[in-house]
């Protein structure tokens, strides 16, 4: 592929030798020839353009580059050039056309064109699976399940029964999609009734009944979930997850959990049972969210929060429990200057014992701070 | 099944016409037609009746039903008469009787009568599966493992070397029960130890022995373990989990933990090595507890907290680091007046300035609260 | 084995009858007789040595037996020891030697000699499997993986395309090492962008473009993965973990991630994208790291601390934000002290007023702490 052909699949201008042809996009120092282009689109990166074998490169606008790029494309956004580039040099997975003759498929699955199934994948009865969609080795679809078309089911994947994955879902290895909810109920009002009303433990937990799901799990289209995560099915109806929502790596979803479209929820979020979480909402890494709390869309919470409280559209929270941003930074300023507020109310304690005489007179300057 | 029938299995009584035969439990708003019983025993779906196509129904006590419910049944305790409704309307994972040709089964292996083992489950030398269990596809049961009868393996489950399950346990899938703890020693005392006993890292980890697990993992009956959550064999004696204990999706139980009966750990809880929980304990989402820490029974430890010291039985805490749940909310609210206080002692110190002459005069008001 | 020839092993000295021949190693409370050796390193477990009914124990300097053990292995560092003792008594696990005919090798797949592959075992196109290395069922090692010899892959571990491992690594049941990684950019800049630099949501996300991951994994020798624990790939480079680290169950190590030798990440701690670990850190159970952030060699974080910010060498952190330790506890202090603080500001006012007749005279005492 030519520079210059790399650069119009980019929207980019090209400058210098656009004839140059290039075979793998690489890190500057892994460059190993011509071939090689270099993507050097930040200034950590760049710095190492002088010592690459590198001749072309990929550079943000206003970029000085050495003698030795002898071509280089130019691009606004880099990080969004970045995703244009590796469509371009993508490495597709390994997958055989067909069903693999030691893969598992029921009788009465249907199996839609140009799929493929890998050796030691299950499809169980009544299962549809889409045109055009991968299922690699020892993913599991379950009964009546139907994934749609282009999807890409990666090792390990559960598909749990009557699951419903919208088209080009891409699921990620041992990710689970389907399981029962956590649900149990005591008798009479367990623990945690007694403690989230009075605070304090009443009733016990001497019989746990379980709560059955029959409910299922249903992703829009273009949906990711992340390698480990889990996402319940729903009581009586769908856990829904709309289209072109990312879900990160070990990410756990309660039951009934309702989240809109183009969300991204990172590594190890959790949501409760029964949330819902509205449209391009943004949960960064170990967010957890309690049960049958709502979220806005566009809201923004940051890594390791604990929301425990409703957030309206558009709000960045963060903290534990979440609270606006600037109140949790006013929090955080406060914590870090505790120590000289003690300090100055000891001090006050001791000036005013001067003017009025009362209170306790401190032994010692050094008293202050000691508990 | 008619309407009297259901209610008798729920113990509740049945109101208008009983003779309405049904077929389905659902969301009322997903109702399609007379022999679909709308679920409604909360104030929010008892607000979809009037919309829904349903002419049976479940409510609550005192709940009042548009005209187009002709029969209704009336329970005292919603959450409670929601289990037993699911188990009539439970939807059974599909499983056939018997060992499936592409399963593997070790020559020596003990299956009991009325098993079902699916397409790729692997059975291994000596282990003995009891009367009635579900092996569902992709599940790993390892040399000597001896599982209970009438348990549920979900796809892609792994039971480790040696370990026991009870009767009746449901693995869910991707569970991994029987890992090797996660247990190095350096020769001479490494930096986590100087770390907690001084504060300051002194000895350096440039060697870390493994310490081999050859203990196992033992659980009671009717236990729950999550998908894709990991359970600890024993260092030399066996890890144990409680009879009627559920454990959430992600959750971690290290090497050595000691769980009573009839416990809940929510989602992403992580339970460090050698820690012992009474019965009864309620750990909600993503609670951590460290290692060689005991909880009493009954305690409820609220989501996302830190639990780094013992907790008395039927105590009720939360925070990082946990402490008693009314000492917590009094910081919170504390942290949430500090800008005040900041302001108030700005205040007192101006005004003590005045009296007695002494501190700095600040310069201007808007210097309280700044940093 | 005699006593002696265990002694032996530890480089411990042995006293009383050194003849004593040993079958197992046990916790006390297990012994069945006098082929047992106890292990009663600690107090604990010394105290439960009386009622035992083992002969042979292996204990601290100094501890006091019984007369029932009639011989003693005497240790220095007892978790050293605790080592070597369970090398001498470990329990491997199954094996059977060379390719099961319920496996799957790729024709291309180079395997060296003495290799054990499990039934349901999968090994892709091009893939290398090092000499020795145990392959257990339904393991999936993906197109042009390569696993250095020695090495053990449990249940369920998912090794991606072009992954490579050192000799000698472990991968527990179902780890997935090579996962895309979670990288996705809109076309303007986001929520996340304008949440960061202004604290406030401007941009929304309404497109998400897949930035795909052509790089890989690479990890040294000695490596462990723990259960369920998700690695994934660089986006144009590879993540890459050093000889000797060592990574608990359910852990997340993000795109691009370099860590060095000797580490120990304990269970659930997520590592974002981008971010640099030095050699022999210990991040304790729970730890969220940001993206883009450095932690020098020999720090230590604490359980459930969230890194924001780079950490230098030999530092010990806790707390969210993650500060110096000495800082965090002296912060935890002052919340603790928080209320009497209030108290004693309320006092000042009260009496202040007295003085310089300015404020508000309060109406009762009862008014400090109420908000």
């Amino acid at each position: 592929m030519k520079l210059s052909e790399i650069a119009a699949a980019l929207d980019a201008r090209v400058e210098g030798d656009e004839t140059i042809v290039i075979r793998r996009a690489v890190h500057p120092s892994e460059a190993e020839g011509p071939e090689d282009l270099a993507l050097a689109m930040d200034k950590d990166l760049l710095a190492l353009l002088p010592g690459s074998k590198a001749v072309a490169a990929v550079v943000a606008e206003g970029a000085e580059l050495p003698d030795s790029i002898r071509g280089r494309i130019v691009v606004k956004r880099p990080r969004y050039a970045m995703a244009g580039l590796l469509d371009v040099f993508e490495k597709p997975v390994h997958a055989e056309p067909g069903v693999h003759p030691q893969a598992y498929v029921a009788p009465d699955a249907v199996v839609a064109d140009g799929v493929s199934i890998a050796p030691f994948a299950y499809i169980g009865p009544r299962a549809r699976i889409g045109a055009g969609t991968i299922v690699l080795p020892h993913v599991t679809v379950s009964a009546d399940a139907v994934i749609g078309e282009g999807s890409l089911l990666h090792p390990g994947a559960r598909i749990g029964e009557r699951v419903v994955l919208g088209a080009r879902c891409i699921i990620h290895p041992n990710a689970a999609v389907g399981n029962d909810g956590f649900s149990f109920v005591t008798p009479e009002p367990g623990s945690v009734e007694s403690a989230k009303t009075t605070g304090r433990v009443v009733g016990t937990n001497v019989l746990l009944r379980r709560v059955n799901s029959i409910g299922t799990v249903i992703l829009g289209d273009d949906v990711e979930i992340g390698a480990g995560a889990t996402i319940d099915r729903g009581t009586v109806t769908a856990t829904r997850i709309g289209s072109g929502t990312k879900i990160d790596n070990l990410v756990q979803i309660g039951h009934n959990v309702q989240i809109g479209t183009n969300c991204m929820l990172c590594g190890h979020v959790g949501v409760a049972g029964s949330t819902t979480i509205g449209d391009r909402v943004v949960l960064a890494g170990k967010v957890g969210v309690a049960d049958h709390v709502k979220i806005g869309s566009d809201a923004v919470v940051a890594a390791n929060s604990g929301v425990g409280t409703d957030i309206p559209a558009k709000q960045v929270y963060m903290g534990y429990p979440a609270v606006p941003r600037a109140r949790a930074f006013e929090q955080y300023k406060g914590l870090a200057r505790l120590k000289r507020l003690f300090a100055e109310v000891a001090d006050l304690k001791n000036r005013l014992h001067a003017v009025d005489g009362q209170g306790k007179a401190p032994a010692a300057p050094a008293e202050a701070g000691q508990d």
